[in-house]
């Protein structure tokens, strides 16, 4: 969403009352430069002004940032401390594999980053996945490790919205038991699947401190659950929220005259439970189905679909999320189209020879042997950045040599994140912010049915008439 | 929805283990004459036959059947035991003032019905609101009227999307703890809040037997709450449903097929928490926000809004919902437009005498003394069937005069409930049922943003050809 569509909702966000905000990081950074020609830190900077007296909230993906690789320390440690300087509170921080080794640096430099702005706070985070070898016991020991290294609260992140009531209470439960009544935990749930919204209601029961949700024009499907249906659903009990309702209902109004606009963005699912059987993420299937139909071969779907759970066991039940729902899934469909294992993807190998990090299950060890020849490396048990040249100055270095490049520390960062989208970013970003919304006027148009106009903008056909054949050019009169 | 929509997903439906299916009755009867050249009973028949396994299902007004005036006896008599004996066995008979006396007849004649369907049920329903009045003892003394007057299951029905999650508990507790635990109770909650899932699972944990919810593709918004969802949520619990999944996923993808192509009557908004807070019906707002600008006060809505609870207050707290939420609706707009009370409608002023029976709070006497002013007529505290008259034979002859009408006393049924509408459908049934969904041909159209045919109407165009430019009109072909 175009920041011109968020700004004028601020001053009420900052107003109803939350505990925080989350409004940059994970996604948005690249959706900024890639789709928006927006530079994501003048982003972070306007919010900051807009919404004085409330957190900011971002989410790190640890050792990778909000990029796709892993990153040398000094690369890590910039980014906090420039993301703290622009305005940043609370950093969530996690690891899709639950690895502690791969949080433990960031969560180093937020502890740095207080001297920068005294409001920053570490939360570390869990990544809920269904598995054999993960456990209510097991997610409660990942808490304590988080405790360990710093962390100022728990993030409970249920990203596929697998999370029922029971583990939900149970979780939490375990964790203030074990921890202390005082360990504030953060829920975050999808919608998708229908039944977050009992399981945050079960969290709350169980001693949750904070829960994430999304104004209702915003809310549902693979969004998150409604703010307002909470506010309304704990007034009056013991654990009523101190919201402005009637400032959430501005909010509201402002979102749902914006979000027509961006239909072309919406899923079509409303309420998906294939996910609670299958463990496969919707997103991770739509892929799929893609990729094989690329290749010809649509009608493997099926195999594919039940080849996954060999991979993700073979692999030690990685929680299926960005990066490694995109590594099991195509490996799955390798195996299916030339055999198991017969060719593997590097990252796959990666994955197997530990320099994503540490699974939880053990790995397939004749998987790993096929890994270390097909990618002719050594399996590693050590936190896998350790592996990792110092890049800063040669960052610094290339990021230089860019058209458009600013000298600033934050577009070296923005290049160390993109490097195939920053360069056209940097040339172009003079140009400023463009919206990839339809205008208010096309949205009308689109909503009588193209009655209005017929057509957006111009076009040209052919137009046979009398025998003759025409080129036309048609623009709405 | 058109039938022919719905028959190839009913199969599954039979196979896949529902306690029972609602599918007639409520606003269906008046959609299929008015809207779909559809006869009901027809469709009452086809689900029967489609269906053998699982128990058929309708909502009755009580005294107003499926019209929107109370009939006398005899008529109520005939409707029970001719939708009986079309294949329907469960009765969810409710009153908009929760007035025993107006469901006392018709919970009679479904006892009779037993003897012409051995499956015949009569379900007893509470409608939930939100009132000074209205108290869970309150709910749990109506439990207990509708059982002495030979419910066998109560329905909590709460059409406005009203129930919070503790006075649902409450409310199912005290029924159970009152009448004994085998008192068979079915919740109905619509989700428009967002909040109901979760009054569902405390009823649910409360004793509540069988809830109410739709297959995820036609689920949310105004509708139910997801079946998938339940279903997962609850499996695992110690109240697991015992529904084949694989066959309710069948039914969701028959429904996600038909779904767009009912696009037009899709309501815009997932969520609304309004109604928790002004406990006006989104469904009354918006008719009320067409009739004063029809009378061009459309800046008096907000006054009509503080007029509401005032004008409910002094009927006496009646549930908002057909027919009350209209008569009470009306009534505020007069009162803005023309002072208090001024001027009455004839139905506000019916229910303040008590013509739509017993309010559960006191009337305000002054407004009474206005009513029986107004409109010449006494107070009535009696059951307000009693002052009808015989009304059967004169139907039968009216009906007997209409061209089309086939002699059967559904006919009869269709015009005693329809009148202004039933000659129409008689006089042009033979034509067969029409839909008023897009075809799959329209469908396909709309989604190319209006590619296959373009436009829908005349549209002007400037069109430039060779250099020279002209105006052109162009319109399907």
């Amino acid at each position: 969403m175009a920041l011109e569509d968020m700004v004028d909702a601020c001053e009420a966000i900052d107003k109803a009352g939350y505990y925080s905000v989350e409004c940059w990081g994970g996604a948005t950074y690249d959706s900024c430069i890639r789709f928006l020609n927006e530079d994501p830190w003048v982003r972070l900077r306007t919010f900051r002004e807009l919404m004085p007296n409330t957190k900011l909230q971002m989410l790190l993906r640890g050792q990778n940032l909000l990029g796709y690789r892993h990153y040398e320390d000094e690369v890590v440690k910039r980014f906090v401390l420039k993301s703290a300087e622009n305005g940043m509170d609370i950093f969530r921080v996690f690891d899709a594999l639950n690895d502690p080794r791969n949080l433990e640096q960031s969560m180093r430099f937020v502890q740095v980053a207080k001297e920068i702005n005294p409001n920053v706070h570490a939360q570390g985070t869990i990544c809920y996945t269904i598995s054999p070898v993960h456990t209510v016991e097991g997610y409660v020991k990942v808490a304590g490790q988080l405790l360990d290294m710093g962390a100022e609260s728990i993030c409970l992140k249920d990203m596929a919205a697998l999370l029922q009531p029971q583990p939900a209470y149970d979780i939490i439960k375990g964790i203030k038991e074990t921890y202390g009544a005082g360990t504030q935990i953060q829920v975050h749930c999808h919608s998708t699947s229908g039944v977050t919204l009992v399981a945050l209601q079960k969290a709350i029961e169980a001693g949750a401190d904070v829960v994430d949700t999304s104004i209702s024009s915003l809310s549902l499907g693979p969004g998150h659950n409604p703010t307002e249906s909470f506010v309304a659903m704990l007034e009056g009990t013991e654990y009523s929220t101190s919201l402005e309702y009637d400032t959430l209902l501005d909010i509201r109004d402002h979102f749902a005259k914006i979000r027509p606009r961006y239909k072309a963005f919406e899923s079509a699912v409303l309420v998906d439970t294939d996910i609670l059987k299958s463990q496969i993420p919707g997103g991770m299937l739509s892929n799929l189905e893609a990729q094989l139909k690329a290749q010809g071969a649509g009608d493997k779907l099926r195999e594919v679909m039940e080849e996954i759970p060999r991979v993700k066991a073979d692999s030690g039940h990685p929680p299926l999320v960005t990066p490694t729902s995109q590594i099991v899934g195509t490996q799955a469909v390798f195996n299916v189209l030339m055999g198991p294992y017969k060719r593997m993807t590097g990252e796959f190998a990666d994955l197997m020879l530990g320099y994503y990090g540490a699974s939880l299950g053990e790995r397939n060890p004749e998987v790993v042997a096929i890994a270390e020849k097909q990618a002719n490396k050594p399996v590693i048990t050590d936190r896998p950045a350790n592996h990792l040249e110092p890049e800063w100055e040669s960052l610094v270095a290339e990021a230089s040599k860019l058209e458009g490049y600013d000298g600033s520390e934050e577009d070296v960062l923005t290049y160390a994140m993109f490097p195939n989208v920053a360069p056209t970013f940097f040339s172009g970003r003079a140009a400023g912010p463009k919206s990839v919304a339809m205008t208010e006027a096309q949205l009308k148009a689109a909503q009588e049915g193209g009655g209005a106009s017929g057509i957006a903008g111009p076009v040209n056909y052919k137009i046979s008439l009398g025998g003759r054949e025409h080129t036309v050019k048609v623009e709405p009169a």
